[in-house]
């Protein structure tokens, strides 16, 4: 992610200069750059030509921002949207060729289709399962070796003096785990840098995100991941198998590998977006399910993020493929935990049991809950706001990959000199029950059969020191150790998200929780005098997770699930859905959650669930774009080249039209055809040569096209002879002959909720004789959202 | 329902000769009746004209109905869809006049307008919980006066003989209560009838049932559930819940009540289709929250019955009902059984608590599970067959009311009496040990300090009963009994449902399940030596349970997760989906699901998911009704009227053209008006005098339309003098400018697509030169569904 903020930085820095330096940048997408603007409303005209991306001074210097009390310096790229990115055709491509095809296949085609959508569903759960139980023993393995190293090191130089030789062996081994991370991070796979969740996000709305399914990806993502987890970064291991899920999916339902070269000629009737989305979605579930062991949650999370569909076979496949994913990490870790046949594992984090008894809540608790959702609305404001910051600091400063693994090394030994410091100085000596279930107590300066509390919440994977938060009995920790604890992982964990390796934010934000959460609990029990009955100290620190959760993702139902399921107990649903709403609304107030945070950094052109409320006064004349480039029905393939090769106007749909033969009437809208398909017909000339009958022209195949999808060729790299410049070319076949299209005074509302219900990519405006007058795409709905003052519009950017 | 499936077939049999003769039948909704149609593939040419209904000797006569096998004499309604139900809009009308008010509204208004819509669902959620409260208190009240009295008088009689007088005295009371029952039902409102889930489940799709989330149906359903729970039936009082919560939404939502002729002037902006579904999904919702104590079970049950739409917050917002719900009635059933803040009883059907440890299951059991569930699937697929069969039986010869409550008091009668039979004739007894769970154990022939199990079974409600079947430790039924409860129970459950009575399927459901599963589990135990250890019986009541209702309603991710909530326990998460899984997919090769019978027995036209795979061939143009009667844009009053009398086309919306003066062009689209707003504007008045000037049109506003909303009156009641005819209408203001349009060629999946995902009403069909040619409307495309020999057509008629 690092780098997506990097690179768009980078060219809003230097788009005036230097955009035709970097290659074909103008090739990478964009659906319709913006030619001429009409004014709407309240916007600003502006032109935006070849270079005509948005000035830079101009904007810094602008009234509104310098209201909001930023520094003139920093680009605002969550003002900008970056015309890069491509949209996702959820809409199917309903030309002759494909109708032929349906039409052809029986009703007992349509049901082998069924049964190989549940076994890719079924694989993809299979496999999401096998990496997650993977990644767990592979950190748990090395993170054991770390510990039991630096352990008796410890206590080798505990008594003689020379600790420093211990932190010194720690923050190397850190700083090395996580250089390794960083490398293969920031050199080869940029995109597998974060939690990946929000990348995902954009993806199940519907834009391309480049590179973000592919296999490397996920390669680099499982082992930066492992290298992160055991390199003792505040991070976690959850949000990257949702990625990872997500990319599993991708590959598995297209039945070939595209980077390894190999095509297995099965499941080609799914190379299509329409269908591939579907299994993302799919994928994305099932890494939920494998991160929390919780399905339910995992379906919610795709249909939340993903959902203008909500089908019951599509939902009840994404239900399937969680709970195999989660089957399958269950079943393979209980072998491995020596215990085959006992399905206790369910997720990669496990919160333990919550007895029902011994922790059930009272009414008068509540109030209480939604204080502390408050609080955790808070401080997840504070965090994304210093993560904000953060960010931006990287984007200008940190951009280089090497810089970026010297920041995260420097992160990965700040943090082991903090904890070691933290555990050096604290004093808190519990006692080394039976019943303690820290895997390396640390004796330290303790007496013998002591251990030191503080070394349990930093000497450990996250996972564990959440869980020993919530199930440690009363008196485990004492409130200075919580309180210094939740203080240093807060700045830790705020500094690391961000930084080029791959790590998610779950856990670190459910620790902070849960510290700050059992000391709230504690400080409860003291107040009160008999409190030790109500305030169980495991009962708040889940509910401090779930509020500083919520404050900073901001996610609602699916997290709530999400919790539900990883506490296995449902009589906490609705504390901690008043909790998370609480935090929501609170955290609403004063930023944004963490992931749109990051979305808008990158200048993506994400839809929302509905257009603004107060923008019923704009209509699809003044969102659309226009003018429009169409093409004839029957075009000669030298205009076809150069309007593909218009570097200017890299548009991406085109809509066709007919011109009665001998009449003046304008041109009536006739199909829509995506540059995609324009290119594969070049490539296979499918032209009709004037002189010659019309018989000539090659016969194409749905297969033609399923073979390039999804990387198409650019137009550079056809070639194209001057007599071939001179054939014809008939798209009848090929267009899509039924596009949507809305007349030029639908509301914007209206168009958004048709656009977004359909996934749509390109929606044609006509006048009333059906005449094409302008194009709706993402961007341009994408343009217009709800700030603090009302409607806003963002600017576009060939950036 | 009873009513309902009655009034089809009554109609059916005599339309030929006795539609005029129903008053006004064709009133009665019916947006497009067929005037023409063209052959349409594999369809056959039919002509529906004024009284042109299905001619039903050809029809029961034909090839393929004999070839299934069914006797002639019985109408095949399910080959029908009718005409008189109509559609909701969920596509916001956006005339001018909405469009104006959107514009006037601040970003402050819409925050207060969001406010407002929590406040609603809040209430709602409420009301439905004391709702739910109120049924539980009384029925168990009730219960146990009828228990204790006639337990009182079989001990009496036990010693000394007569035990038939104990019998007559059950027989009679149970009776007794059916029949206030039935007759509050069958006399008052026959909508009331069932569970209320098939109407629900139409109202969410978007099919308008008459009276069906009135104030007068609540008041029936709740009074009817009672006495039926209370009569003893084969019932449960869960399913009337969820029917329950959709009309308090439906009430709560609009701020008034038209029953009462109260009108509290708040909440106006939600007195439309769009806003009053939102509600009525959350209210849907709160009901499974309250029956069930499952909150999520709750929305996904919403969102997979309802949704077109998924929208975060909407969900959101459903989700906080669904838990006020289970709240509102866990707090006051807390303080009825005198233990205030005790937040044990989320919902009115506890399965009691699931100890994960007993009753952890193990790999080997997943094969015996998936057994269970297509056992579950045959068991239900019987069930609904028989179902299916008895209503075609009520359908065609228990149509009258008092027929209906002379049935009702027979099966309460008969349900006594076999009840007391399989009491009188079992000898298993069982020790009364001190953790017995029984409220009135029957002693009978017992020894002293026994209890006969088979009364456990019987003499309790069925809620008891299930959780006894799933909690008493092992030993406690002998298998016999379980058999013969088993067989008796499914007949009696079998035949209740369908009577004239509000009760639900659930619990019988669930206690027959419970009770195979509980001897699948005995079985198992004792033909493997050591079984005891893991064929504990409860778990397998469970799973018998879950297949057994799987197999009946065949829901699939909300049934999941309504039962994993209902255990509270999410361990068996995946053994409850894979049965659930196993058993619709058993289910479904023999028989549909029992709501979806009901459904398709009235006659609704149902939209399904998706449309039927192989309908690629079809089109718009053969799809849509045509030819359609449109109107000028200022168009006269006359016409109007005389359009909207016309019985033989009573349309709901009509395409609105405009002719360009002086022109011969073809008029082209320019908006759409509903038949309810033509209504309002004539009540109104709005005319605009030719011989006057344009200012004379009296301004009517948004107001108007939301007063006169839902119920608009009919046509005859507005008095239109000939004066008045002469006047012109200027509908321009009023129409919808800019409705959804299809291309005449688009295929039929799009067709639909469009269609469910926006929710339309009304689609209008274009030629490339935006001149209307056809309409498609809901009926047009539930008209095509798969059937066993590939895509069948559904005939409509006036019934």
């Amino acid at each position: 992610m690092a780098n997506i903020t990097k690179k768009v930085s980078w060219s809003s820095r230097t788009d005036e200069s230097g955009a035709a330096g970097e290659g074909t940048p103008l090739l990478n997408g964009s659906e319709q750059p913006r030619l001429s603007r009409q004014q709407s409303g309240g916007g600003s005209i502006f032109q935006i030509g070849r270079l005509s991306t948005v000035d830079l001074e101009e904007e810094i210097t602008s009234d509104e921002d310098s209201l909001r009390g930023r520094p003139k310096e920093i680009p605002h790229n969550e003002k900008l949207l970056s015309l890069k990115y491509e949209s996702l055709d959820y809409d199917n491509i309903e030309n002759q060729l494909f109708l032929e095809e349906e039409r052809r296949m029986s009703h007992m085609g349509f049901r082998c289709l069924e049964i190989s959508r549940w076994v890719v569903c079924g694989l993809i759960g299979f496999l999401t399962g096998l990496i997650a139980c993977f990644i767990d023993i592979v950190v748990e393995q090395l993170a054991g070796i770390k510990y039991q190293v630096v352990k008796e090191n410890i206590e080798r130089f505990t008594e003689f003096g020379g600790l420093s030789i211990s932190l010194i062996l720690w923050a190397v081994l850190n700083s090395t785990f996580v250089m390794v991370g960083a490398i293969i991070v920031a050199f080869f796979e940029p995109i597998a840098a974060g939690s990946g969740i929000p990348q995902i996000k954009c993806y199940l709305n519907g834009v391309k995100i480049p590179r973000v399914v592919r296999l490397k990806t996920l390669v680099v993502k499982v082992c930066g991941v492992i290298c992160s987890v055991v390199g003792g970064l505040a991070v976690g291991k959850e949000g990257p198998m949702i990625h990872s899920g997500a990319v599993v999916a991708a590959g598995v339902s297209q039945g070939r590998s595209t980077s390894l070269k190999r095509d297995f000629k099965i499941f080609e009737y799914f190379r299509r977006d329409t269908e591939k989305r579907d299994f993302v979605s799919a994928g994305a579930a099932a890494g939920v399910s494998a991160a929390f062991g919780a399905p339910v949650g995992g379906v919610l999370f795709s249909l939340e993020e993903g959902a203008s569909f909500w089908n019951q076979m599509l939902t009840w496949r994404i239900f399937f493929a969680s709970m195999i994913s989660t089957f399958t990490l269950n079943f393979f870790l209980s072998i491995y935990h020596k215990n085959p046949g006992d399905l206790s594992n369910p997720g990669l984090i496990n919160f333990g049991r919550f007895e029902s008894e011994s922790m059930a809540y009272n009414l008068y608790e509540i109030p209480l809950f939604i204080a502390m959702g408050a609080l955790g609305g808070l401080l997840g404001a504070l965090f994304n706001f210093l993560n904000y910051w953060l960010t931006i600091f990287r984007i200008r400063y940190i951009h280089r990959p090497c810089l970026q693994v010297m920041e995260a090394m420097l992160v990965a030994a700040v943090t082991a000199t903090v904890s070691f410091t933290m555990i050096y100085f604290s004093n808190d000596c519990q006692p080394l029950g039976p019943e303690h279930t820290e895997e390396y107590p640390l004796q330290l300066f303790c007496a013998d059969g002591e251990y030191n509390s503080m070394a349990t919440a930093f000497f450990n994977t996250p996972e564990r020191s959440v869980r020993s938060l919530f199930h440690n009995p009363a008196g485990t920790y004492n409130p200075l150790t919580l309180g210094l604890f939740t203080l240093t992982y807060f700045f830790l964990a705020c500094w690391t998200y961000g930084l080029a390796v791959s790590a998610g934010v779950f856990i670190p934000s459910l620790l902070i929780g849960a510290a700050w959460g059992r000391l709230c609990g504690i400080l409860l029990a003291s107040i009160t005098a008999n409190g030790s009955i109500w305030a169980d100290p495991g009962k708040y620190a889940l509910i401090g997770a779930g509020a500083q959760l919520g404050g900073i993702v901001r996610m609602t139902l699916s997290l709530t699930v999400i919790l539900v399921e990883a506490t296995g107990n449902v009589t906490y649903g609705l504390p901690i859905m008043l909790v998370l709403m609480t935090a929501k609304i609170v955290g609403d107030y004063f930023e944004e959650g963490l992931y749109d945070i990051h979305i808008k950094l990158q200048s993506v052109p994400f839809l929302h669930w509905e257009a603004p409320a107060t923008s019923h006064w704009l209509t699809a004349r003044e969102v659309m774009s226009s003018p429009v480039t169409c093409l004839n029905r029957i075009e000669k393939v030298g205009t076809i080249v150069d309007i593909l090769s218009n570097t200017s106007t890299n548009h991406n749909g085109f809509p066709v039209v007919v011109q009665i033969t001998g009449s003046d009437e304008p041109a009536k809208l006739c199909g829509l055809i995506l540059r995609s398909q324009l290119i594969v017909l070049l490539k296979h000339k499918v032209f009709v040569e004037l002189a010659r009958s019309r018989l000539t022209q090659r016969k194409l195949q749905l297969k033609d096209f399923r073979d390039a999808y999804p990387r198409f060729p650019p137009i550079q790299s056809i070639h194209v002879s001057q007599d071939e410049r001179e054939c014809m070319m008939d798209l009848t076949e090929f267009m899509n002959a039924t596009p949507y299209t809305v007349p030029q005074d639908t509301s914007l509302p209206r168009v958004f909720k048709l656009f977004r219900a359909l996934g749509l990519r390109h929606l044609v405006v006509v006048d009333d004789e059906n005449r094409v007058i302008g194009l709706v795409t993402r961007k341009d709905l994408a343009r217009y959202h709800l700030g603090k003052h009302g409607l806003e519009e963002l600017q576009l950017a060939q950036t």
